[in-house]
């Protein structure tokens, strides 16, 4: 199995519900590195998985959606714990949709799964990874 | 697969013994990084995959016990080797049972594998990763 | 000359007034990785700059100010761009009271000067560095 | 399930054949960093998946053929890009090979599987993985 | 003395003249971090050194001029050694020029030097720091 | 002024002496990061602030000396605390006599200084700099 991995980072702001975050209830933020890994059994004739210019520039489509914002202002995300997992999922959906949408330059089918990883802190981070058929 | 990861440290001491491992036969140490990667297939109500904060706690609580110690002296681990991949095993060991206990805030059985790292030097780590169930 | 440096993080939001800022001008958000140098001529009896015990009890310390925060809330920031750059001297100025108030286990003389750097991104980051006498 | 992984860096020159790489077409250069993991169900009786003495050597052995190397001029990389994926499976081979003709100091059929993940810059990475039997 | 440095990467091809340089003589590569930091005595009005905005897009104007490409065949360093130390020098001169031409969302005269680093391999870096004045 | 900085890491044991050391008195160890960096006002005819060849077959050299050691153990430590700060030290006293005895490949005149710096966790680091003359 081959894998290509992209990485970015956003700057957000967001609050958290429910005892379990403790002093994370309280609006505070987070620089968040995202990085999202495209796997494949196979090269392509040209010797990629994926063409990474066209998953640099999908990262930072999906990233603008959220760079600079308080998460909590979002009316899409209204009434979720934007948690790191949670934004794991979302950028996966979002490029799940993209590599449907051909916008890798890879046929859709040949991309079999996508793992996201966002990193919270030196110390924290997570992680979702699915098949995308 | 939602995973969510913590980490930290530790300095100890240790040997050991096989001609297998060259200069490392004397007494000497290492700074090990530890994070341990906690698996569900859900995220909870919260959003979150296990609460970060008990995770943290149970690493800390977990990494005490050879913090700042000679390897060779801890009786428990008379007779082996406390190798990189030898105490991904221990670490996990220690992990499997706090969640079995119910410590780190989720349903035992939503937890359905661990994978602990730990790494050695700029060059070199190790990990184990089993299902728990 | 001799430097000890540790270093933690913390999370916080915040926003900026001023054109130049950009999208910053929103309610956002960092991991700030913050770390404290402390220079000696010197090592003491011990054969160390300053006890790290110290120094990270009092970094704590000083970081719990600020960390799970929303700085624009924090009345003693009122009216000030909470930036990068302004959080090196702020970090600063708290350990300078500290050396002086003889916190870091090491005769306040004998530090000379500190250096903090604050971390915002993994393409950005500030420091601020002073003699203390 | 077990895993250690040794990791070194090469620094080569090489182009691209196609207009999917945009400015990659020209001759251009990296450091490339090069990680090899080794997979056992098991650790062997010194506590160990393989002899990392004897990794750090096929490593060093395999990445001296193309070190300080313009990749274009290789007579066996002939005709191919030699991308950051395709290099992933030529590692692999490498070392498939050596697993295979016994040179990790274990037993070879209890080494199940390899990944090798080659790092091109702060922001882009690829990796191979599969069992070897 | 506070300081602001931003990052950013090239990828490129060079060859080395010199028995000193050993097997870099061969045309080889490198993936270059390029680190800028600006250094002032204090903040402007808005609490900054630079407008950040403004160093990106000027190391990436700067870097532009060499990403991507052979060294060797760039008529401006015909007959230099593109060395790690060099490339200091040569963005250094870029950015004096720069905060000279008043670039950078700061009076020219107050920022007092530069210091620009340069990493070739996780194991060798170097740096180029001057007064601009 | 130029710099050029070369790295490696060590793996020792040892212990300290002093209540301020607290749970480090006992025999512990450490995976420390080693890095020591040349200063120049020029570079040489070829480009370079030393022979980065040199350089590294120095540090190895220097390391080997400590490397998989108790530091306890070594008698021409006996007596003093193998801190991080002391070991920066140790480090630059040996490479100033490798200088002053011209095997760094460059006149040692042309070297006006030396700073080595030691990490010994994601968290603590130390360095030693002084002018060589």
């Amino acid at each position: 199995m081959y894998a290509v991995e992209v990485s970015d980072h956003i700057m957000i702001a967001h609050s958290f519900k429910g005892e379990v975050f403790g002093p994370a209830q309280a609006l505070h933020g987070a620089t968040f590195t995202v990085a999202v890994a495209f796997m494949s059994e196979t090269l392509d004739q040209n010797g990629i998985v994926v063409d990474i210019g066209c998953a640099i520039d999908v990262l930072k489509a999906t990233l603008k959606v959220v760079n600079y914002k308080n998460l909590d202002e979002i009316p899409q995300f209204n009434g979720v714990n934007t948690t790191t997992e949670w934004l794991t999922r979302w950028v996966f959906d979002q490029f799940a949709a993209a590599v449907k949408a051909d916008k890798l330059g890879r046929a859709p089918r040949e991309i079999f799964a996508l793992r996201v990883t966002v990193g919270e802190s030196p110390n924290a981070r997570g992680w979702y990874e699915a098949p995308l058929w």
